[in-house]
């Protein structure tokens, strides 16, 4: 489904997009009272397909979610119980306008006229889907990574519109090693000549570069523990060591791979413009955020935390969680911690379901029934 | 100097080199026992130009070694008391045979005519180098990161030819997390259309794909904690959050600035021959290397080990460096570890000199008195 939004909206940068169009799905039903919907944020490389609809996850058919594991009939978010909303983020290649999107004032793409977004502009952006739908208070925002700044931000500049707010395996800032790695990534890409300073739609796009950047971004999601768990110093074939400079080790390959299969599903441009956004990431800095504490305390006070982190993500380390849930405190708002055992790193939110169901699971019960 | 050997050379892989040179300098004096001698290994990018002359050292004269921390007139390795060796090493850039070097059979650069070579064909193209300058007996061999490696294989294949081993920084195997980090450096210079599948000494070279390399590089040698109190979320300047996709956070700078002055002072190829040495590093599946230990136990068990890992180096983690020394303890081979507290990650061994030559100077001093 799509939001279209026709008026103009201001972006963070102060450049303006004249409209735009959500992507977005929904599973389960919308209760009357309208007091059961769950907003769920997708990280950098997803889409709105949190899930399939239930008859599809029933029947085992249609193309699986991101995110099945924990949304999905009788899952942790279960959509027999929970409306659950998820939108594709603005300056993603999903449905939702971004750079590879026709500008309507030039009639070609937008490429690199594309506005900066922040990851506060994707949140306002969902805002105006929210009202759209015309849920007035969400039981609860949610999402792992960069979906986990984007709850945060939610909470905290629309404190009266959220009950809990479930940040996962996220930070609530981008650190100097974060930006780096990034900043390699859109270097990589930057240096592929296909990629043309961002004007590549018409011809080939930058594959190159975006799988490098794919790659870099690959070795962060895992953890050193799981890596070796996973592939150790196998070879691929036994050719000895003479194979010059083709991938050999079986780590080599699988990058490989999901470099290249990257390039068939994303859009390097989108890629430059969510990697920044997320780079621009600070809680602690951003002013609005600072007002909002002040204006908004009472209201604030009466959101419920439950901030998830597991032990080996080394991108976004359990101490910046830990950070979080101080300045939460702080502040008087109401937080529960649980860093989960985990050897499979930063990619543990997709992976870890056992654990992670069972938290959220008795948390959401909880909000609901003292609606 | 150079040290030139014309005889063919045969290589793990089976390839061999006609002949080949080492670039070497030498420190100090040479005793009359010749039993002052110490080989230093450099790392990935390094030079034999480890320090300067005691003269140009003592006036501040002339281009500084790259470990004069520890390197020079009354420093750890003083080269007033010891006489110091390094070599660049076998398939690099600063003198030392390597792809940019002419192949005698054809007349133009290797480039990737130039065998595969390991860390052992490095080390024992330098054991041709030590026979040659009549040393019998090194009093230590010693080296931080790929160094350190090579003086772990210099222990286990030329036991009869060394005292004491000071490996620093270091791991008896690369991790599937080393080996990714290096290929997906590896396959940006690959990915530049200027790398001409090796062939760029008679044009332009893969500046970009090498710079790209350098900064992957450059984000695992130092730690989250020293990125954080280097560089922390600081801007480079104040023009807000427009600035598209140019370097804007102070991190991005210094990374972009290491990664193109590396490009004016080293060749790509020779990139991605060492990385790749690297990769194959693994003390532990080296068959030979079993077969001395049984062969040489007697003498095996008369070398002293020191290893120094500092405990902020992510890129080889100290549980790698205690795993070289359970591996030696239980043959028997004598091993003192120190565990050195810093925040610089993996460069600490180019920066904390103080408890370094501390632990240094002791060791060699006992080293030398027990001759």
């Amino acid at each position: 489904m799509y939001y279209n939004h026709d008026n103009e909206f201001v972006l963070d940068s102060g450049e303006r997009l004249s409209s735009f169009t959500l992507a977005y799905e929904t599973f389960g039903e919308l209760n009357a009272d309208k007091s059961n919907a769950i907003l769920i944020f997708h990280a950098l490389s997803g889409s709105a397909h949190v899930t399939r609809s239930i008859e599809d996850f029933e029947e085992n058919k249609g193309v699986k979610g991101w995110w099945e594991k924990m949304v999905g009939p009788c899952k942790a978010f279960d959509t027999k119980k929970y409306f659950i909303i998820c939108a594709n983020v603005l300056g993603s290649c999903y449905g939702t306008t971004g750079p590879g999107s026709i500008n309507p004032e030039k009639g070609v793409q937008y490429a690199l006229d594309f506005p900066i977004v922040t990851i506060n502009d994707m949140v306002k952006s969902q805002k105006f889907l929210i009202d759209f739908l015309g849920i007035q208070k969400l039981l609860a925002v949610t999402g792992g990574s960069m979906g986990g700044m984007m709850s945060i931000d939610w909470a905290l500049n629309y404190p009266e519109s959220v009950r809990s707010i479930i940040p996962i395996s996220t930070t609530p800032q981008s650190s100097s090693q974060n930006i780096a790695f990034n900043e390699v990534g859109r270097q990589a890409i930057l240096a592929d000549p296909k990629w043309n300073n961002g004007n590549y739609y018409n011809g080939e796009s930058p594959d190159l570069g975006l799988s490098i950047a794919r790659m870099i971004g690959h070795i962060t999601y895992l953890s050193e523990e799981s890596m070796r768990g996973k592939f150790g110093r196998r070879l691929r074939n036994e050719n000895g060591k003479n194979a010059k400079f083709h991938t050999e080790f079986e780590v080599e390959s699988y990058l490989s791979y999901k470099g290249e299969s990257f390039t068939k599903r994303f859009d390097a441009n989108s890629y430059l413009y969510i990697t920044k956004a997320i780079d621009y990431f600070d809680m602690y800095s951003d002013k609005r955020i600072e007002d909002a504490r002040k204006k908004k305390k009472k209201i604030l006070e009466k959101l419920k935390f439950l901030i998830i982190a597991f032990t080996s993500d080394w991108l976004y380390p359990n101490r910046q969680s830990k950070n979080l849930v101080n300045y939460l405190r702080k502040n008087n708002i109401p937080v529960s911690y649980c860093q989960i055992e985990s050897s499979y790193g930063h990619d543990a939110f997709l992976i870890e379901d056992e654990q992670q169901a069972v938290i959220i699971r008795e948390f959401l019960k909880n909000i609901a029934i003292n609606i």
